[in-house]
């Protein structure tokens, strides 16, 4: 079955439909090439030669070509014209992209585009769409101007376009989680509590909820108390559900919040990011910061459920994506399965294609919740997730970059001096270094850090133990050593 | 082996010799009165008539026929002058009551004082003290002055009397719990939390301590950010432990703290009052309270060990001790083991009689943990630990009166209503009436409350839920019937 975009010339239907048909790995077809290519001329030599009755039925039997196909197509703007092809197209899944008219003018204003277009040489872009607001408006309609993010629209047609709730995974054996797309969060009838963020794009049909500051600065101990006093207002018992919708900052804080108000109400999480998805979320912790201290107080509870919809991952900044992207493809390469992805689907992984990410969401899930399995209660073997924490942490500190980034940096200089050392094989590093400028990119990688400022850093971190640091060398991909060094030799390596 | 206690004549040795006798179950001989019947003559005529060097030896013999007894001995005030004398006494436990001169002087004003006592008569309390605070001192020495709490220095004397560290009992079928007999608390080298009183009586030899304001409001969010803040700063981890020492109040949010700080340290219990040892320290729940709901913020979580030592009754406040003989009494009811104590060994109760008291805290222990077993998350069965507080929590409300003695009126009042009612037996009403008056007293018992007061103090407490009310009916001890009542219905009967 076909997905249409209908909407004016110049509306941005291609841009949109390429990335979704990217995302959704559907082929995608542009309804005018198409009939350019049957009809082997360009739609103005059509329009030039057999005038509009025909070009639109040319467009009727395009449509029933193409409708039963599974593909993206991207309508000419004057399709919905023709009382045929919008009955056709109302029984399929259509769009109206409702592109701000403004925007539209300024994409038209070359020679070149006019020219492509015989329809706006007789007339202006007002009139054309005055005569067909109407029968565009009869479809699913996604504004879009300027001011709304590209992902965003993209993220809510695709919603539009599949099927609601369509369970791809689960699995209950230590935490109780479903992978469900095109998940429907507002049927949940609990107190969410969610970022401005994630409020203003899911949050317009949830009316129980509790909006927190962006960011990590959120998971403080006032918010905590925003949060109880909430609930001891709303007199919420044990039996109530906070649902933490969010990244992970999000899903701590509702996590510890839920695990002592009354001893333990009920808890659902519903990671938005990459990151919360394949970690914060995954293992039971949860947690505030305090004193600048990282989640220096929490505890350990699995929710009742935690529901992951790789869809989230469309409206991602690119550099929160990243983040999550390296923090999966550690998991991965520690545990030694789906490592190669990163390589082999790298261009997909780009473009935030849903068959590789749910790939990269499966897999870091299931060994994360391997390691978890091993050691839930944190007595040592998750330290292995701390690969590249050491130096990536000073990193962080001293640049003021993003966490996930500064962990592939934190991996880059940990493996280079270990390589040096002659501990981790070139070969070893190598890979791991190819796959890491791939998802970072190699400028990130090369920052350089005076080797004393990380001295520095690391003699005052108060994280650090004072005689030995761990740290992992990684043998080849699933097998490591955790390496226990003097503070003072770890020195002398930097 | 005998206890004796030497000091000035009128420091007190006979009342609290007679006090220590009750409470460890020992026979207590005063020596003056010892002689007087050997020698069937009055301390004054053997003077007189044979003088103080003869009475001297009779000393020593009563001292050799004494000491390898079961007894606590008050010496005369001048057995330490005689050499052998003082070397029987250093064998042999011995405390030095040194009280107050002046203290001694007042109550020694009366000529029939003056007159039973030969020395007074040719000398002043003070040149006769000064003739002997040498000896004296040489003596374990527990200073007795008016602002001295008599309770708290029977404490020490018995805990100098005593073997240190006697295990009674322990179990770790769910909480690891030792019941240990003068127990030194300040051996331990961990982070303390405790009470300004408690620091104040037992607090000395420790060092590492977090000191709260007495009372339940100091079971604040503001005093777990204290307690947070101390953790921080001392870069404490999760390995290392932190003792609740103190009443119920400590030992919850000490609980809290423990269970939250970095996601779980060690934590030790050690309850100081009756209430917290039967009940609040076992069973594993904590809180703190909040927006002044009780405990509306915890965790369930058991200590590595619970060390409960029934001395730290012998410092409590009568309203403390008659409060949680309330409580041991209502589980032992509930449970249908260990309840006659109350009725049986009455006395020995009210002089806090170690044995009486002993088994008190066994029984209640081990009902307490009979309930928690079969209901560790507190999903119900708990509930029937709320017998009494209906009606219980709206008399402290109106009255202002103890927890501990409102559930003693609630539970007459509940009692009264379903006996009124038909459902509880008479013979099982006067029963448990009978035991409750020789606890808490009739007159509290008695205190009248306005019916329209106690239905507007239910009606508005938002504790209750809005249509039913549990109602706990004793069918005898041990079986009862927990019954759910229409709120109305339940209102009426009031």
């Amino acid at each position: 079955m076909a997905f249409f975009i209908v909407g004016m010339m110049g509306s941005g239907k291609t841009t949109i439909g390429k990335k979704i048909s990217k995302i959704l790995n559907m082929k995608f077809i542009d309804m005018d090439s198409y009939i350019e290519a049957l009809e082997s001329k360009s739609i103005r030599d059509i329009f030039n030669e057999k005038g509009e009755i025909y070009f639109r039925t040319l467009e009727t039997k395009t449509l029933n070509l193409l409708k039963d196909k599974e593909i993206i197509v991207s309508c000419g703007g004057g399709v919905i014209l023709k009382k045929e092809n919008r009955e056709i197209l109302k029984k399929y899944k259509t769009v109206f992209l409702d592109t701000d008219l403004q925007l539209i003018k300024n994409r038209m204003n070359s020679k070149e585009e006019i020219e492509k277009r015989p329809l706006l040489k007789k007339e202006s872009i007002e009139n054309i769409f005055e005569k067909r607001k109407n029968y565009y408006n009869k479809f699913k309609t996604f504004k879009y101007d300027i001011k709304t993010e590209d992902n965003y629209i993209i993220s809510r047609i695709i919603r539009y376009f599949l099927d609601e709730n369509q369970i791809i995974s689960e699995d209950n054996s230590i935490q109780n989680y479903k992978i469900i797309l095109n998940y429907k969060v507002e049927e949940l009838e609990d107190t969410f509590i969610m970022s401005e963020k994630v409020n203003q794009i899911y949050g317009k049909k949830i009316s129980k909820k509790i909006i927190l500051e962006n960011g990590e600065k959120s998971k403080s101990i006032e918010n905590f108390q925003k949060i109880m006093n909430y609930l001891v207002e709303k007199s919420k018992n044990r039996s109530h559900t906070l649902v933490g919708f969010g990244g992970g900052t999000i899903t701590d804080i509702t996590g510890y919040s839920a695990s002592v108000y009354k001893r333990g109400m009920k808890l659902k999480l519903i990671p938005t990011t990459l990151l919360s998805q394949v970690d914060a979320a995954i293992g039971g912790k949860n947690g505030i910061d305090y004193k600048g201290y990282k989640n220096i107080i929490g505890t350990f509870k699995y929710p009742e459920i935690t529901i992951i919809d790789p869809l989230f991952i469309l409206t991602l900044d690119e550099s929160d994506y990243i983040q999550g992207l390296v923090e999966a493809f550690k998991i991965n390469l520690l545990s030694g399965e789906g490592f190669e992805i990163f390589e082999k689907e790298y261009e997909n992984i780009l473009n935030r294609n849903i068959n590789s990410v749910l790939k990269i969401i499966n897999n870091s899930i299931k060994q994360k919740i391997n390691i978890v399995k091993k050691d839930f209660e944190d007595k040592g073997i998750r330290n292995i997730l701390n690969y590249g924490h050491t130096l990536g942490h000073a990193f962080e500190s001293i640049t003021g970059k993003p966490h996930g980034l500064s962990v592939a940096w934190g991996i880059r200089k940990e493996n280079e001096i270990l390589k040096k050392k002659g501990i981790m094989d070139d070969h070893t590093f190598y890979y791991i270094d190819r796959i890491l400028i791939k998802i970072v990119g190699e400028e990130l990688l090369n920052i350089n850090i005076e080797s004393k400022n990380l001295k520095d850093f690391i003699i005052n971190d108060k994280k650090i133990n004072r005689n030995k640091i761990n740290l992992i060398s990684i043998i080849k991909p699933g097998s490591y050593e955790l390496l226990n060094i003097d503070l003072k030799d770890f020195l002398e390596m930097i």
